[in-house]
């Protein structure tokens, strides 16, 4: 074959890999990058991690056979190149776009995405039970997991690392290791990693030494003395000499991971092993993309509006979390005992600038949740007013330390919940659809909904300083919408049309509510618990009809349902949200499709009856 | 002070701890050992796990000053002597009773519980919040987390590691090494903490080698070689030989944990050094207490119903997790795809039996519930069938690994949810009152809640084979209930009295219904998704009474009201169910309080009027 005729569109893939030669390999990985990087300028997605894992997807789909060997790759980052070597090249200018290629695995697209991912640190555990159920059905294939340092930080990995060391599976994990999660990777098992990353001649040495200790006569008084003693605790931190080794893994590596040769050579000795293996594999984030290699953190995510590639801080706009962040910093400027605890989100929350005016009271705590949770409770157990800010869709991962840490004792920690409702591109995975319907199973639990800057600006100080238990601040992701004439407030407002009609909603939407109706329109701000005057004022009405970006079942709409039967109203109560999970498509296209958009809010409101409500 | 004098009434307590000799600590130790057996005896509660802890507490508060030093206890296993030495001796006959003493640490208590316990893996993030805000407040105390080698299994304690490594402040982290979970300790890292727990000769060996590579002079060719070549990488693994000093603390062990003075030394060794220091503990598990000592797993938790000590396997009555366990046995007999998990709750699950006949099928993953639910979606993946047998109150651990792993591709596991509903002497943490408001916001979900053994059976049957998804059966803790004349069903049955009221209940508390009403009462056994038949049933009716042994807020009640109204139903809907935490107290006694028992229930039922729900 000529390089020329080394094109993607040339192969049958992945099974041809496996016939191409070293410099043929290398021949595609220069298509493939060229690809992402012009994919992703013009759709968006993430660009760094993607662009580092070039050469080890071709490695690995060279050595092993998926989707009969299990291909697992953690958050899923890192997948574009295996979506273009696994039936996707054809597709990909619909990445991430409505009805076309998701960003991360996803197996009703491919059999080659064997599990789902856009959470983190979730590869370990999945790859485990694929090896263990193959080995009960005597299948030979192997499970490989394929996990950045900065999924590491999260302790389902360690959870899942924990079991998987003493399994004798046929179980590999890979560590890409680019020295970065989102923002640079933190904490004490990343400068570890880190440790061993820089240490090249590591495999070398430990061969050295351990052959010197068999073989060697043992010569000179002190020496004898040292060896004679020492030996036997010698040879075990010789040879349990990483983590990895001390927890039941083989471990090879570093390897570089831009080297296919290299990759090869690892991953073919992984797999005559059969056993758990740990392969350390060195990678830089924005490999091959000179602005990116610079500044991996800045092409991390690439909005899907355009980017400007030359200033990637020019892309910086005003946003519901820029706005966060500002205000956050402005009001720890008056009060020292504002702490600021993200998980790896600094810039994504906005908390850049609390970070570099206050680094001594802000916390990156890495992909780590449910540390964020218990840890800001102990801080708030000595005076400090804790503020987590997370994704909707990440702080799942804290439900059990809201509840246990922090709302038994009423102990007052303030959560900025940033993405909540529709997400757009990143699709179900990532949608902020459930932190209401959660949120509300926790008792001390104050939520507010703001739907202009202004009122985030506001509700942030009421949850810092007028409530107490868990205080929740949630806003979208983008950029505000403001409705002339409609006062800001961090409670709950009404407007009067002289309507008996009532439409009730909260956050972004209510400003599509404002413009599709002439009813009377109850804005909720402060939306939980719900105060007595709101159930009042329903009350009031022959005819409510609720929005709410939201899944329905234990929503906001439903409790006030409960509670408003429970006054005797006996109205029409309409309820329009959103129910099961919601695939990529633009935000505008999701509220479109439940009826949440301008148009969909008037279809409801002149239907004059009661939508199906799905079970 | 004569021997006799030292007695814990007589002393004030903890301050006077100082002043005592070492056998007048040993004098006292004995009588705190025995004053845990008499009162653990009759009272129920955990036994072995306190017991290890004894001297490591009366050195805890000679070396520290609590409060303003911080003891954080993980779980509270091991708190009963911590109690007894900070003026809980009193009162402490009323262990575990209503409005006694909490079995675990409870801030409200006393000012010497500084954080709440009872979940699992929380002490070290929270210590590590106490150390931050102390460093921020210019307070030089410590915080000291005391943590379990099965607490370790859990990922919150590796994310809470992995940020503590990296802080400079007064943190300390004590691993009470007893090789044991609540069952046998699993796991790679339990491995390693047993090889270094073996090693006595470890920090003896390693000062040596320190030394003579420091001072030797090199002497004969073959050393010479391998020291010029190796020195550095000898160094860096003889120095960095633990993986917490890896992470970036200061190593100190493994310490005689019933040796007082040798613990002391280590105690004070580390509140010098201001800085992370990890101080590996090992005690013994029902130390002072023979059969507790051969027997450790039969003495973790004692029931409050009396307890036969000479053959602790007679303590095993029929119940609801009995007979899951041995009926997932049995259909596992048939069905070599059937897989168990649990986390660290082998015997509690009644997974003994599944255990022993099927180990190769068996997965007991420590305490990581996050890790059970993922790995159970990847066997899932690959064909087989797992079923996770987990505490409710600890599957809030699992929420998002239950909406992100499973739930979105509608991957069929099966949840054996044991322990739902009240709990009760273990008090609020581990009530289990929220796994129905909890799975109800998670789409493509199966709850059932069987009221006897009988359906408990049929209900799990009907989980493994007749739904896709996930699959929840929830059971109480204890023993079943029977009403003659009752069918048993895995989905539901209408006992037709000719009233136009309908009581609706599930679980348990079905019972009660029937004992306490004439009205037609309605039996929910496959509770969720909530069936045409059965709304087309309620709306017959013109009163519908809803008893749920859960908590109110999205649970079924309110989704059925919801779904009722929808179709047009506007007659009397009054929910009984529980608002807020439930502190310990008899189950029986709990359901007194909130209307459940048959005496509640007909108070509510003859009231004809709605009750108040709280918000």
């Amino acid at each position: 074959m000529n390089n020329s005729d080394i094109r993607l569109n040339n192969l049958v893939l992945p099974q041809e890999l496996g016939r191409l030669t070293i410099p043929q390999c290398e021949y595609l990985c220069r298509e493939i990058r060229q690809k992402i990087i012009k994919t992703v300028l013009k759709n968006g997605g993430h660009l760094s991690s993607n662009l580092g894992t070039v050469e080890l997807t071709v490695a690995l789909h060279r050595v092993f056979h998926s989707p009969a060997d299990k291909i697992i790759w953690d958050v899923g980052h890192q997948v574009y190149a295996h979506k273009l070597l696994t039936g996707r090249y054809d597709n990909f200018s619909s990445l991430r776009k409505e009805n076309g290629i998701s960003g991360f695995c996803r197996p009703g697209e491919s059999e080659h995405d064997v599990f789902i991912s856009g959470h983190s640190s979730t590869s370990i555990s999945a790859a485990l039970g694929f090896a263990e159920a193959m080995k009960q059905n005597g299948n030979k294939h192997h499970a490989i997991a394929i996990i950045g340092d900065g999924a590491f930080t999260g302790g389902l990995a360690y959870e899942g690392l924990n079991n998987a060391g003493k399994s004798n599976d046929n179980l590999i994990i890979i560590l890409n290791h680019n020295d970065m999660s989102i923002s640079k990777n933190v904490g004490a098992f990343a400068k570890y990693l880190t440790s061993i990353r820089g240490n090249t001649a590591y495999i070398n040495a430990k061969k050295k030494v351990e052959q010197i200790l068999a073989n060697t006569p043992i010569v000179g008084e002190p020496i004898k003395n040292f060896l004679s003693v020492s030996k036997t605790a010698i040879k075990s931190v010789v040879y349990h000499s990483t983590m990895f080794e001390d927890m039941g893994f083989v471990y090879l590596g570093p390897i570089d991971g831009h080297n296919i040769s290299e990759l090869e050579e690892a991953l073919r000795a992984a797999k005559k092993l059969h056993k758990p293996v740990f392969v350390h594999v060195n990678t830089i984030k924005g490999k091959g993309f000179r602005p990116a290699e610079i500044n991996p953190g800045a092409f991390h995510a690439i909005p899907s509006s355009g980017y400007d590639k030359k200033n990637p801080n020019n892309n910086v706009t005003n946003s519901f979390s820029e706005i966060f962040g500002k205000k956050l910093c402005e009001l720890a400027d008056k009060d020292s005992n504002i702490c600021a605890i993200t998980a790896a989100m600094k810039y994504g929350t906005g908390l850049q600038h609390f970070a570099s005016k206050h680094p001594n009271r802000f916390y990156d705590v890495g992909i780590a949740e449910q540390h964020a949770v218990t840890f800001s409770a102990g801080l708030a157990c000595e005076g400090k007013i804790p503020v987590f800010a997370v994704y909707s869709s990440f702080l799942q991962r804290s439900y059990d330390q809201l509840i246990h840490d922090a709302s038994i004792e009423k102990t007052h920690i303030v959560l900025g919940i940033d993405r909540s409702g529709f997400v757009g591109e990143d699709g179900e995975t990532h949608q902020g659809l459930l932190d209401v319907p959660m949120l509300l199973t926790i008792p001390n639990t104050t939520v507010y909904s703001p739907s202009t800057y202004k009122e985030l600006e506001m509700c942030l100080e009421s949850a810092l300083y007028k409530t107490d238990g868990i205080a929740a601040v949630r806003y979208p992701k983008g950029e505000e919408t403001v409705t002339i004439g409609i006062e800001d407030t961090d409670s709950f407002s009404l407007l009067q049309n002289g309507s008996d009609k009532l439409a009730v909603s909260y956050g972004r939407i209510v400003h599509n509510l404002y413009a599709a109706t002439d009813c009377d329109v109850l804005k909720l701000v402060k939306i939980y618990p719900i105060e007595l005057s709101v159930i009042e004022l329903c009350l009031n009405y022959k005819e409510i009809y609720f929005f709410e970006e939201s899944s329905q079942a234990g929503g906001l709409a439903e409790r006030l349902l409960a509670i408003l039967y429970e006054h005797g109203y006996r109205g029409k109560f309409v309820i329009t949200a959103v129910n099961g999970f919601v695939k990529q498509a633009s935000v505008s296209s999701c509220l479109d499709k439940y009826e949440l958009s301008v148009l969909g809010m008037k279809k409801i409101l002149n239907l004059n009856e009661s939508v199906n409500i799905e079970n």
